[in-house]
């Protein structure tokens, strides 16, 4: 049969319906609540339950910007790419339902070569990985050739009605929170691009030497605060939510704008990660950790779901004339400034 | 205040910031039934009804692939980016609720030059034009530096629990109809790419000869038949559906699989678009029309909303050693194969 040989062909060549049937292959059997059809049709369906709203978010990930293919091993930018529209579904309290990846990437990146796998297939370890640790099948998506690789993800996420934690929701005298340590995607990825170009190389071909795995970890393989989220959620115990992606500086402005409220940072409480500057703390981007606001008699506990929680400042009335954010220190109080990253303004982070 | 003239200066400068006041304060307003929360979160909140469910669908369009910006007005490559979604939704019976864009573009293209607007702000004028036609809110989405041009876009539409048109419905005896007519958009796009350099360059300059609007309509501007399938998906009319997009051939080659099933295809019924030819009936894409099956018993008008849907075929059972679709012409039966777009085969469709 003519077809089935054309089909043959295709597969063995590594064209686009080849690797359509790998991902669908692998994406098999992931189907569970909340989806009633995957890849397969022009669109997926979802069946929110009767009392949930539904939370959606599109992340962009381009190759240069937000990884490079010399400096990450193909599994780490899987992960990243997933854990970026993972971290905003948790910042609204919501469980993720399903995720779409619009994936472009240069046709040589799809082809095994010499033992070795494709660069695609390990890109699918590193995203389905995380996928199935958070329990989100991949539900379709697009491909195409593209010069530059890059990487749209879309997450979908479902929270009981009128439950979601949004960022407008802070109120004067809140008390502001944030999960886990910060600084150190920024430390890593200034590790990273301090090494050697032939230790770098190593990494981004997934060989990652033990001496410097663990301090790798947060910008090579960081984790969406899902189970956090989600029991500030349960609770009703934040007022405002927000994720870390920008860095603290940028997203407690916006958290700020968005409850039209101003904020008192204080810099001795800032859960530093090992080995990250205050500067990196402040202002690094990618820690992907919980930032959230609470009423003074809400409990919060010191962890929640086995991670750190620390209270690093308060939120107040804006004043006019008045930066958002003061930043608290033994020397009295400075305004402190968005610095976080911004699009169009000749940098580029990755290679920064 | 330092943080204001900071954000002044990066309006001035058409930094990231200032084109998401831009796009934001364009959206503005557009809040309708579904969506309680817009862009300005980590995500946007989808409120279906009771007894909807949700459809998702992803589209990916890189420059030189699926536009060229020496080929193409700004304001047409915006509109292909969302009709692409809007169709896919259409083929579902679907309403379409939100519509999310990730757009990854060079920082030239978002910089007004000489009384000139900025390429993306007719790109945005292009899209939302669609959008606003079909009632469909751009509700989020990301933005980032990208050497190459690139749009995903991402459309969420509702339906009935168990309402959908899915690929996979189509019996043996089923009858197989089209919208509209085929081939027009491959034949425009023939007709644009054997223009002098010159004449292009005025077109994608948004000037376009009126000779030529009417027979580069198909390819600059198609229409998303989302009213015929949701008067489909309400009456019930239709057992299975998929829109056009890969070209005639694969598209029912895809919906054959999906239901198990195989066609004929009756080549003198075929509605040929005015100046294209059998083959780009057969095998060009982007014309979104919708392939539909229906029951013989079934009522199908010769037009749905005012477009025109023509019998073409029906559907038999599959035999063992057959092509999936059979061409039925005067001069007997030929077997018809998927030669639609492919990726990662080392060409474009924009410049092939």
């Amino acid at each position: 049969m003519q077809e089935a040989r054309d089909r043959r062909r295709q597969a063995s060549s590594g064209g686009e319906l080849a690797l359509l049937e790998r991902i669908r292959s692998r994406t098999a059997g992931s189907r569970r609540r909340g989806i009633r059809l995957g890849i397969g049709d022009d669109c997926a369906l979802l069946q929110p339950g009767p009392d949930e709203e539904l939370c959606v978010t599109t992340d962009l990930s381009i190759a240069d910007r937000h990884f490079r293919l010399d400096w990450h091993p193909p599994e780490a930018v899987g992960h990243r790419v997933l854990a970026r529209g993972l971290s905003d579904v948790a910042a609204m309290g919501a469980r993720p339902v399903a995720a779409f990846l619009s994936l472009g990437i240069p046709a040589e990146l799809t082809i095994a070569r010499s033992r070795k796998r494709a660069w695609v297939d390990r890109f699918f370890d590193g995203l389905l990985g995380l996928a199935q640790e958070h329990r989100t099948p991949l539900a379709g998506g697009d491909l195409a050739e593209s010069p530059v690789p890059l990487a749209d993800i879309v997450v979908v996420g479902a929270v009981p009605r009128g439950r979601a934690l949004l960022r407008s929701g802070a109120k004067p005298g809140d008390l502001l929170y944030v999960t886990g340590k910060l600084g150190g995607a920024a430390s890593a990825l200034e590790l990273l691009g301090n090494l050697p170009a032939r230790t770098r190389g190593a990494i981004a071909a997934g060989r990652i030497p033990t001496g410097l795995s663990e301090a790798l970890q947060p910008h090579l393989y960081p984790q969406p605060r899902l189970r956090q989220g989600q029991w500030l959620m349960r609770r009703g115990a934040a007022t405002a939510a927000i994720d870390v992606s920008d860095g603290l500086s940028t997203d407690l402005t916006h958290l700020c704008e968005e409850s039209q409220l101003a904020a008192e940072l204080d810099a001795s409480a800032l859960p530093i990660h090992a080995g990250a500057t205050l500067a990196q703390a402040l202002h690094g981007g990618e820690d992907y950790e919980l930032l959230f606001t609470a009423n003074p008699a809400a409990c919060i506990p010191a962890r929640i779901a086995g991670v750190q929680v620390t209270r690093i400042g308060r939120m107040v009335p804006p004043r006019r004339g008045r930066a958002r954010i003061s930043l608290l220190t033994g020397r009295g109080s400075q305004p402190l400034y968005a610095h976080g990253w911004e699009h169009f303004q000749a940098r580029s982070r990755a290679a920064q």
